[in-house]
């Protein structure tokens, strides 16, 4: 079992998380709006379905970082979608991790901290392939890093597939193979 | 920082938690009940401050024990209330841990499983004293183990100023001194 502290900060995250949540609720009660409380709520549930199904994909290293994330300093926004049925992508775990821990860092270096960031991580779950997309909306200082981290040779089981980057947009796909 | 499963597992039951809430105030928002979802959420923010406060005592073995409790499996409800300012307890915590544990075992072994049982534990932080008050609702099978439990000899630090038992509520008030 975690250590108390350790319960106790995740809870504090989490709970600070869906207070806004709340809050939010709250101000369109007030202001009588129906409509919206109904879309936040639909928001909601279809993030905790994604976090659901995210946790039952068998590789918790990279799904408590993913997780956690936005509880840290960071100078993007992370937002998950997980599309398709749960699979087993144990056999991936350690390999995937190394490579997400040192891409989100890099991402964390070159973009621009006086913007708004957003990196949106989708898992593709197709039948026949898994497809992990990278979606950078924001401002980058500097892309040549990213560039170069780019032509850097793939692994057997991670394939950089598609990529496209300019100062204000990254897009990458990864293939598991 | 906790393993990663720890973190999932810990996310998954709060995820749960919160999920039902939503669920509540959907239904609710489709009932026509602004009011009703007005309470909803106060009641929320309530037992948010009542952990967050919690969090803050300084007694994180005890606290994470008391947020996880009703995730695991027991014959009651556990509901926790934080009443006056914030103190640092951490003078009483492995005492008052020990003490929490064993009592929370005993009642768990006397309730009655069949019954709907609800234990309030009441923190009241006054400037004078601190106290916390257990309040059982439910009903036993056997209050004789509680009752010789009472009779055991209280310690230096923390004293059982005030007892009631019958076979439907127990109310019991321990002070730190």
């Amino acid at each position: 079992m975690a250590k108390p502290n350790e319960i106790i900060d995740i809870l504090r995250h989490s709970r600070h998380d869906w207070l806004n949540v709340m809050q939010l609720i709250k101000g369109n009660l007030a202001l009588n709006r129906p409509e919206r409380i109904e879309e936040i709520i639909r928001s909601v549930i279809q993030q905790s379905q994604n976090e659901s199904k995210l946790s039952s994909l068998n590789i918790p290293a990279l799904v408590a970082d993913l997780l956690t994330f936005n509880w840290e300093n960071h100078c993007y926004e992370l937002e998950i979608e997980v599309i398709g049925d749960v699979k087993d992508l144990s056999h991936y775990e350690n390999e995937l991790h190394e490579w997400y821990s040192q891409f989100i860092k890099l991402l964390d270096q070159c973009c621009d901290e006086g913007t708004e960031n957003h990196l949106l991580v989708t898992f593709q779950l197709l039948e026949e392939e898994v497809k992990i997309i990278f979606d950078f909306q924001g401002q980058f200082k500097d892309i040549s890093v990213i560039e170069s981290w780019f032509k850097s040779p793939s692994s057997e089981l991670l394939v950089i597939a598609e990529k496209e980057l300019s100062v204000n947009e990254m897009f990458c796909v990864v293939t598991l193979n």
